[in-house]
């Protein structure tokens, strides 16, 4: 295993102590329990939007914390769920008087911790919505989830009801928004290679070298199947095939498309498969309006990328524009 | 080799066609010859800023083209230098009246191509001049350059530079700031694996289960030396000596911090050696007062990483701090 750590049982801490530091402008880092909070917390009359999820896939979620998008993060072990009191923590950290929404992605582990740390919050007299995104159209259930996962929608719809969040919009608006991005969005991904997690010290699983794994989830949970490798031509097909006749999309519609790197993929890889994902999108008249291309939902170090599509609409796409300032995440300030 | 790609040859281009579509809002990209030009090109009445490269080093440096950084970038092939025409294109499309200033990497084949184009642009009436980049203290000569080559320092030249520029400073005053940002700055990097280049079609050099390339160049050039795997600390106190012990920065010096990930590095480890890199300057005295961590200037899948120090002073703050919005680098627009 060659990583760039001290221990593995300290790597989430002492990265968590490097993020704080580069980005005190933005959030402050709490450790016991562990939560990364918008700097200017709470904000009072304001939806606080909550997430979290395992840490080993930055810069989701911490990373998204911030002016216009979360105004909490739980980052748990590396692939593994935040406890309850990380969830009730922040939630008490960001309440701003007029509830929250937690946005938490279909694993059992995250859904059973969120809903236990949202029980606890309500038990403190603070209304909390709860929206679970389950956009990856791989498979119907996975190891480590009943239903289907969550995935790439997550990062959007963190923007988006982030947005109306800072609009001051009210709690049920807030999360209908994140509801409709979920409904409205799809996603599936592919692996070239395995991440190895630093506390196993070992690859996840084995992949030969001429072969490939579609519909991969971000754990390495297996996908759909194994296959020879092939051109990102056919890769891009083959995802955005399964992708778009799931919604399904037709013709006419306006999409904003995602191509999501899995952590060990060049930049320049990313933006060929976003190359063929437009190309397909156009032959079957669908246009993409917006566009999100790079490594923001990771599996550490693997290779690999997923394609999420949302449908939009004039609402989404004023919201997906809006200013947002978090570490990895910025536009139109 | 397991890439993300249709024919190594049709890499480059097929890519940025990808970039073009998703960044029509801040770029336009031209393929004959290839260059990628701010949107708004030419600006009147402001300096023309220019830098580019080998391509395989994404996001530099097509993504760092937009206002407040770069008007245009010129992509080789990948870790080949751009063609003196492409250099002249570029410098015409951006060519605001009051001149230009090319931002070229110390590596034999960019100076000579950027000295080639800007010499075919001043036949054409252009002023231009010229600031190489020299910051990597890990050799003094290597496998494609004479002196030092030119790395992460290049990154924040064209940020510092760029917003001089942007302030409509005239040509003297802006090459001043990349030569400062030049003067003040110093780097060096690591290597965990190699990359692999599409057409070469296996990793550049091989390198042990329990090794790590201490020094390395962002195409794969050989560092300092090679040495058995160290915990992450260890390394960044080695890199921080040898960058520190250069200029030499001293007690009492702020600093911007820049943690670089050479294309296979998680995010995670990239913050926890920030983490260590800031123990190490408050350890000495030295204030990190401003910082960069992600993967900015990168060699494909490479696993590692590079720092980067800059000694700063206010007027280098404010450049710094100046508004900039471009692919992959955004802030405070």
């Amino acid at each position: 295993m060659k990583k760039l750590i001290n221990k593995p049982e300290d790597l989430v801490r002492e990265a968590l102590s490097g993020f704080a530091a580069a980005h005190a402008d933005l959030v402050k880092v709490y450790f016991d329990p562990v939560q990364v909070v918008r700097a200017d917390a709470p904000v009072t009359g304001k939806v606080g939007v909550i997430s979290g999820g395992g840490s080993g896939h930055e810069p989701m979620h911490a990373g998204f914390v911030g002016p216009g998008m979360l105004d909490a993060a739980c980052p748990g072990a590396i692939f593994t769920s935040p406890t309850p009191d990380q969830v009730l923590a922040a939630s008490k950290a960001v309440h701003g008087g007029v509830g929250l929404l937690h946005i938490v992605k279909n694993y059992t582990g995250d859904v059973l911790n969120f809903e236990l740390g949202a029980e606890l919050a309500r038990g403190e007299g603070i209304e909390v919505e709860a929206v679970v995104i389950h956009d990856d159209v791989a498979v119907e259930d996975s190891l480590y989830t009943a239903g289907r996962r969550g995935v790439g929608v997550t990062v959007l719809a963190e923007k988006m009801a982030g947005a109306a969040a800072e609009e001051g919009r009210p709690l049920a608006e807030v999360a209908r928004v994140a509801r409709l991005v979920s409904e409205r969005g799809r996603s599936m991904g592919m692996a070239l290679t395995s991440c190895t997690v630093p506390q196993a010290g070992r690859p996840t699983f084995d992949l030969p070298e001429n072969e490939m794994e579609i519909g991969i989830g971000i754990h390495g949970e297996p996908g759909r199947s194994r296959r020879k490798l092939a051109p990102a031509s056919e890769i891009a097909e083959v995802l955005a095939r399964a992708v778009l006749d799931d919604l399904p999309f037709e013709r006419g519609d306006r999409v904003l498309a995602f191509v999501n790197g899995m952590g060990g993929t060049p930049l320049l890889e990313l933006y060929l498969v976003f190359h063929e994902l437009t190309r397909i999108c156009a032959g079957r008249g669908i246009a993409v309006v917006r566009s999100l291309v790079g490594p923001f939902m990771t599996s550490l170090e693997m290779a690999g990328c997923s394609i999420t599509l949302v449908r939009m609409d004039e609402e989404l796409t004023r919201l997906w524009d809006a200013p947002v300032r978090t570490p990895a995440l910025r536009a139109r300030l």
